[in-house]
């Protein structure tokens, strides 16, 4: 029945959207004065600082270029569908827009999660670059097509921690049995490790750390996980975050929507969302030093280093999983053989440059 | 006489932003839908890949955001005035905007350099985050505030290269006698290892390397460096880029003609820069490998890695010169300790993230 009513709004919108056109042109003056009211709906809770605030900023910037002729409304995760219901909603044009994570929708398109990262990946910079100026954009706006969702880059974590224990890892034999809450690829790996990955929602998992339900659980890094008060719940503080190297966040739109909107408010959209994509890595790469000197100074978090046989075995389940993943699915072979090749070229370049320096600088 | 023609200019500018504000108030009709015919002058070659790119694509995203209420002319350096002159045409208010790099000022503002960058200081994605989330634009605002400038982050290169040599350097008795391209604090190192830093415009570069004028340049990184074709020059090309390890370029307006804008044109402004700021980058790191592997693939240049001595000897000098310079200058001391306290805190918080991911990556 939803399904049906969905599809007749997203007809009565597209026709709406077409006759506009017909009859008014491209940039007439009453297509380009014409105001718009849209809704955003966020799989983050409302006003979640870092990663949440990125749709505040966009919705804030567009209306003050568009002198108040766009109007955006944010709505947090539950209120008006759920977090896991984002996609669909911008999908079938309930909601014109959605602000979320590529990798929350594996199960209907695979390769999204490439357009998120994925373990071993490419860092914030790299990714950046790959969407672009190295083909990714075209790849995700393709992978996206089929669902009437135009995507844009929209916000990045930076490299995140591998996350909060209760158990040491001292060695693989310490992985073996181990329930962590871990998505994606990242709980793949921790599966075929021997480990039980866990899908929990943000918002439980302080509880199940606190009374054993999970060993351990990842998040985001120390500016956010601060917020959460997991130190209360976990001993030991992980690093390095090989399953999310530099996680993109994405802004959501429905296409036919888009495609209706006059060309100068397109690129405003667009500008707004790029601004914002390198504000809130700005902001997490401002703020996560402070959140973990007062976790390990203040509140005693012992912070660890997975050992290097660990990761080095992660590594190759890793590469095993894309591969397989790869092997299956002609689309995410095509997004992953473009993601694998940007990573091999930038890799070695960073390599003599800012990898180089990195090193010079902190001997 | 021009000084006080400008001052003559100023004033009347400034009358008449004024006269307008109070007489339409801000956001009236009448003032939000003005139109605006600025200049940009730039220190770069017209259309100069990379860098010299990005005042071109504000401009196109100021006209589009604005749907044509703002245009902005590029001009290149020497089209209207000098590379170098860039900072006084818009002091005075003879050009609305220009664009730049503030190491270029350190004449008239010896503080603009960190604004740029300093040898063994912040990455690309460390100066964002400094300069928007950590307190370094409302410095950089106030140093450029006497000369009636506002400056917004406007690009970044990445770490360059160290660059190109006709002779090897296996050791600092190597450095010693060197004549050398390389600007800024970068050029009081080499100087103070032994070293002759010459300063020449990038036009002049190839033939005095092929002439012998000089031993090596420096430029920026196989992306532009390619293009000047320094490999038909020179035999080495060195890094790390220890002189420049991310070097952010600056949109420079006219304080008096940005204060009289329409909000909603400084906001379009702002974010346009922003997101050119990051499509910089972007572009640099897509391409560099690419020119890279052509220079040592196809022209069988010599990629070398400066030796590890001569990297601590000049880590060692640079300091002790950034600690001169600030005991000398009350406002360089204030930028300089504000710009030390974030590289201590990121690079700290770096390298338990993303220094350590990509360190397991590489392995």
């Amino acid at each position: 029945m939803n399904k049906q009513k969905n599809l007749y709004l997203l007809a009565l919108i597209f026709i709406s959207a077409c006759s506009q056109n017909e009859s008014v042109g491209n940039n007439s003056e009453a297509e380009d004065q014409k105001t718009f009211n849209w809704r955003l709906v966020t799989a983050w809770p409302k006003n979640y600082p870092g990663l949440g605030m990125a749709p505040e900023r966009i919705a804030n910037l567009v209306e003050e270029m568009s002198n108040g002729q766009m109007k955006i409304t944010v709505y947090g995760a539950g209120e008006q569908v759920p977090a896991f219901g984002v996609f669909d909603a911008v999908s079938s044009g309930s909601h014109q827009m959605g602000h979320s994570g590529g990798y929350f929708w594996k199960g209907k398109a695979p390769a999204a999660q490439f357009f998120t990262g994925v373990p071993f990946g490419l860092t914030a910079d790299e990714i950046n670059a790959w969407t672009n100026r190295g083909g990714g954009l075209e790849l995700w706006r393709e992978v996206y097509e089929p669902f009437n969702i135009y995507p844009i880059p929209a916000g990045n974590t930076g490299t995140q921690m591998f996350g909060w224990f209760n158990k040491e890892i001292n060695s693989l034999e310490d992985v073996r049995g181990l329930k962590m809450r871990i998505p994606g690829i990242g709980g793949e790996v921790l599966k075929r490790a021997g480990g039980i990955p866990v899908t929990l929602p943000g918002g439980e998992l302080f509880t199940a750390l606190q009374t054993g339900v999970i060993d351990a659980t990842e998040w985001v890094g120390p500016y956010n996980d601060l917020t959460f008060g997991f130190h209360q719940a976990a001993k030991y503080y992980y690093y390095p975050g090989w399953h999310e190297p530099g996680s993109m966040l994405e802004l959501l739109i429905n296409k036919d929507q888009w495609e209706a909107l006059p060309k100068h408010l397109q690129v405003i959209i667009d500008t707004a969302a790029k601004a914002v994509n390198q504000d809130i890595l700005d902001e997490y790469t401002a703020r996560n030093n402070r959140a973990l000197r007062e976790l390990v100074d203040v509140h005693g978090v012992e912070l660890r280093k997975l050992p290097d046989d660990v990761i080095a075995e992660f590594k190759v389940i890793a590469n095993d999983i894309l591969e397989e993943n790869a092997a299956k699915d002609p689309t995410v072979n095509k997004v992953y053989q473009s993601y694998k090749k940007f990573k091999e070229e930038v890799s070695a370049y960073h390599k003599v440059s800012e990898d180089a320096f990195v090193e010079a600088r902190n001997d």
